[in-house]
């Protein structure tokens, strides 16, 4: 059958089989305008959109946010992955991140955040909610506003023949999806009893 | 230059952008044994090895969740994507799903949750925590075992040519990685100016 090992989780000890994820790039003009890649990042709430970064108690970041209340959350295509990666492995209390990698920003429209120029899509939020977990903050960002490249999407969601999302494996690696093999399962039937979709 | 809308974010609008996302699918065994698919879930501490799933407010694996305190966490291979959408696009209080889909698992080591057979990772969890966030409710589990399949894994990242996790888009779309994509920068040079890491 399957060969599978199981392994006592040793705190503290890393491994990363749970990626692949969608890199999220989060910005904060604080002192200074600042970009952090957060490989921990999801969707918390519709009503109101919540979107959550989870990031390490000892990143410039977490100040940064403590003290603005407002950041911004921005997704990249994959050719983007030699900046993403430049970004994650500096500090923005030893440089300055925007200057050094000369990153190109925009200010957020009804919040005083930096909106990465090449990212397809940013959110600019407020500051809804931190929980302190583990080694980590969870911030729970309310998104107020979405900035999103016409050209890469479809209705609702993202056309991955028109951009290559940037995906974390882990360990520095980066890679896409297979636009190829997407399965558009929408048009099967619900397996619900009742009327409730 | 680029072409980007700046659209207001009004609340239970849905959209998708931020998408594509790695599937886990959450098993908890209460009253009946339950597995639900859940897009919005992330890494949220290292020591102690905290993983968060957030489940909607209305869902059964929430009242689930909530009556047994343990649950565990699974993720599974691409051509797996009929089952993981049937699972989700069903109720586990109107059916129960592990007979209507035949859903194969075997029981935790250490704590009372159903393993996915199917799935090349799963960790065993316990409750650390829980947070209501708008419509839906994060629950931190604090992962205890993990059972992965050695064949498809280099040391501490999953080999993207042994297994193609499964993405989901967004609206019953499901996706892979293109492994072909991988980039590897972990032997770059860091930036920082000091002797951190």
């Amino acid at each position: 059958m399957t060969n599978k090992s199981v392994i006592e989780l040793v705190p503290g000890r890393k491994h990363f089989f749970y990626y692949p994820t969608n890199v999220a790039i989060v910005g904060v003009s604080a002192s200074k305008v600042n970009f952090m890649p957060c490989a921990w990042n999801t969707g918390l709430s519709y009503d109101p959109f919540l979107y959550g970064v989870s990031i390490g108690i000892e990143r410039a970041t977490r100040g940064f946010i403590d003290e603005k209340k407002e950041f911004s959350v921005n997704f990249v295509d994959f050719h983007q992955h030699h900046l993403i990666r430049s970004l994650g492995r500096s500090s923005g209390l030893e440089i300055n991140k925007v200057k050094h990698f000369d990153v190109k920003y925009t200010h957020g429209e009804i919040l005083d955040c930096p909106i990465l120029e090449c990212a397809y899509l940013s959110y600019e939020c407020s500051l809804h909610s931190r929980v302190v977990l583990g080694d980590h903050v969870l911030y729970v960002g309310e998104a107020k506003l979405m900035h999103v490249n016409n050209d890469i999407r479809d209705e609702t969601i993202v056309d991955t023949s028109k951009t290559a999302p940037l995906l974390y494996l882990g360990v520095d690696h980066y890679l896409t999806t297979d636009p190829s093999s997407l399965k558009n399962l929408k048009d099967l039937p619900f397996h619900y009893t009742s009327s409730k979709k």
